[in-house]
């Protein structure tokens, strides 16, 4: 089997070809650092997975800086504030104001294709389509792993360093050894049920809404698609919800004295969004490190996913370039212990924002009163509104 | 029996006689109402229990604008930050800087000393050691009780208006029935140590130590005597903790690479504080009033014991001078909601600083981390601290 395989070097090995991947793979190209990625999926398939795209000001800067092509900004929607939404009563705030930043709305696949076409026109090497079947002697100088293309050829790749982005079912995470790893997790009693539909804007901002009857989050993608999410019971049957159940699970959990009512109109999509907090630590082992989802998920209420997987990829990225620069090793070293100072950061606002904004079924009574408490804190205090708004709009990259 | 009885008639009788009760009697007596203190326990028990006096500059305030003494301006000790401590290392937080607040560290029996002289000073009418025996007709106009005073005599008295200021084992409260109250409740699986100790201060301000082995606070009561606090299982039995056995404990609670040590002296009070969250909901029934642990209780970590206790005596004595005043019952209606959007904010503060600091047995290895990442979100954002100072300053009272 083992001549059978086609072998290849590269000084950059990354698995997983989602948008911190391929960012990764941009950023280490423009530095002349060589590098393959290697992605399970099809192109198409990526492009049609549909999913949150809330990019803080700094995110968007690394889509923008080094030459990808700027469709964030002509296609993104800058978003200056949310509202937080209790008791039937709307709180408006205003990022720009509080802490001089905003949020970009740009669905994720958008930011894949961006990233995909940028790595095409500059020649990047990325096999879509390709399945990683074993990654090995992580903890040599020459990390490896295999894979079979889309054409059914098998390779072996010899690389300096082998990054895990594959995602939160990674498979580079499960080849770490057991004794060298723990797992940190939440588990949830409720998911979020994702609609799209063809309506107007309901609102100018996110609305994020506690009710007693649960959460929900009324987005917007664009004039006449709208994102909206409510919370549910993890196995919810989406098949079960018609387009009227739908919108008047909605409506009930934004209703209120000012009689704010939702614009609806035909829903073409519905999903049910796993609803999770983990942390693998380290992120690292030997020399295969672990970016974005492969090393830790984030429930989507703070809108982390993908801003972390970017900073992740911003620190790692750095200590890559530093290590071919000088051949000091300390950054890469580092790369774990500095990334999950922001992991655990945003662990714990998404966590905040999660329990502050939920109902859970069979909700502690005190936790509920306790909630709005909290959220009367917040929007009553100046130092309250700065506060969730930099954490919302994202602390600086390290 | 009933012809045993003394009547006697008030317009406020106020169900004990600790410093909310006391509070309200002061206020109430300058703005001429008539009214009645009953305290089961005599004045020397009170004026020996040591609890912690944290007090918010309004509450201050309270003690010094109506006449008291002003003896908490002479005898307090003005802190203008705390020490936020984790994993070793030391972040002090500035609320002069931050928030142009301080606090006062004014021991809590001294405060009722005040009050105490005060009173008799003002020949207000309080009866220590007097049981009350009885609470009824609370839904009439003349809501009435029964007490008898230290010597034994028996009493009936008739008032318009009743509070319980009687603690967390609240009489009023228990007489109030069944199907008009709601319990809110959290116990926690650990409680408080505290000791007294001969010995100088170890830190110029409050330290709250995070940390492995629990949680600890270090505070201050004098140059010469000092106010220690670890965590604890709520069964703790303090003579089984020699002071040796204490200070090892205390002191590994704050090792850190920093080599801060604590002073240690002959320890001459040792205690188990009880450690709950408890929120009566509504504050009042007919004309029977909560304030202060009577209608809630916090975890000593925010502080916020006595000053929630007197923001309530505030809102009620607004409103009772209002009632009288204008005959109005509007303010006197509101009590319970405008009273209770504070206690709930205070609620969540404490509940916070609780979660945040504290490791309770058996810990989820991921609220731990979080715990740290909440830690380091706050001390590494300036609005974070302005946020957590404000609140242990203490809000604006309503």
């Amino acid at each position: 089997m083992a001549n059978e395989r086609t072998l290849i070097k590269t000084r950059v090995g990354i698995v997983g070809g989602g948008p911190a991947g391929l960012m990764l793979s941009h950023l280490l190209s423009h530095s002349g650092i060589e590098n393959l990625v290697v992605e399970m999926r099809d192109h198409e398939t990526i492009r049609n997975t549909h999913r949150a795209g809330i990019l803080e000001a700094q995110a968007v800067k690394m889509l923008t800086d080094s030459g990808i092509n700027g469709r964030v900004l002509t296609h993104g929607d800058e978003h200056s504030g949310i509202d937080l939404r209790f008791n039937g009563e709307s709180h408006p705030l205003d990022f720009t104001d509080l802490v001089d930043a905003t949020v970009t709305l740009y669905a994720q696949n958008e930011v894949f294709v961006d990233l995909a076409a940028a790595r095409e026109r500059d020649g990047g090497d990325v096999r879509y389509g390709a399945e990683v079947t074993a990654v090995f002697d992580m903890e040599t100088d020459t990390p490896k792993f295999h894979f079979t293309d889309a054409q059914g050829q098998a390779f072996e790749v010899h690389c300096d360093i082998l990054v895990g982005a594959d995602g939160s079912r990674s498979f580079c995470r499960r080849a770490i050894p057991e004794d060298k790893r723990e797992n940190y997790t939440v588990k949830y009693p409720f998911a979020w049920f994702g609609i799209l539909a063809e309506a107007p804007k309901s609102s100018a901002e996110l609305i994020y809404a506690n009710s007693p009857h649960g959460f929900a989050l009324i987005s917007q993608r664009s004039e006449s698609v709208q994102r909206m999410y409510f919370q549910c019971d993890p196995n919810e049957d989406t098949s079960s919800w018609d387009d009227d159940r739908i919108w008047a699970e909605l409506q009930r959990r934004v209703d209120g004295p000012d009689g704010f009512e939702l614009k609806r109109g035909r829903i073409f999509d519905k999903s049910v969004l796993p609803f999770r907090s983990f942390v693998r630590e380290p992120l690292s082992h030997g020399r295969l490190y672990l970016v974005g989802d492969a090393g830790h998920t984030v429930p989507p209420t703070g809108a982390k996913g993908l801003n972390l997987a970017f900073a992740d990829v911003k620190v790692l990225f750095e200590a890559i370039d530093s290590y071919y620069s000088t051949r000091g090793i300390a950054l890469l070293e580092g790369y774990s212990d500095t990334a999950l100072k922001r992991v655990w950061k945003a662990q714990n606002f998404s966590y905040w924002m999660t329990t502050m904004l939920h109902t859970p079924p069979n909700a502690d009574p005190f936790q509920l009163k306790r909630a709005i408490g909290e959220l009367e804190t917040v929007v009553n205090s100046r130092y309250g509104q700065q506060y969730l708004a930099e954490s919302y709009t994202g602390w600086p990259h390290s």
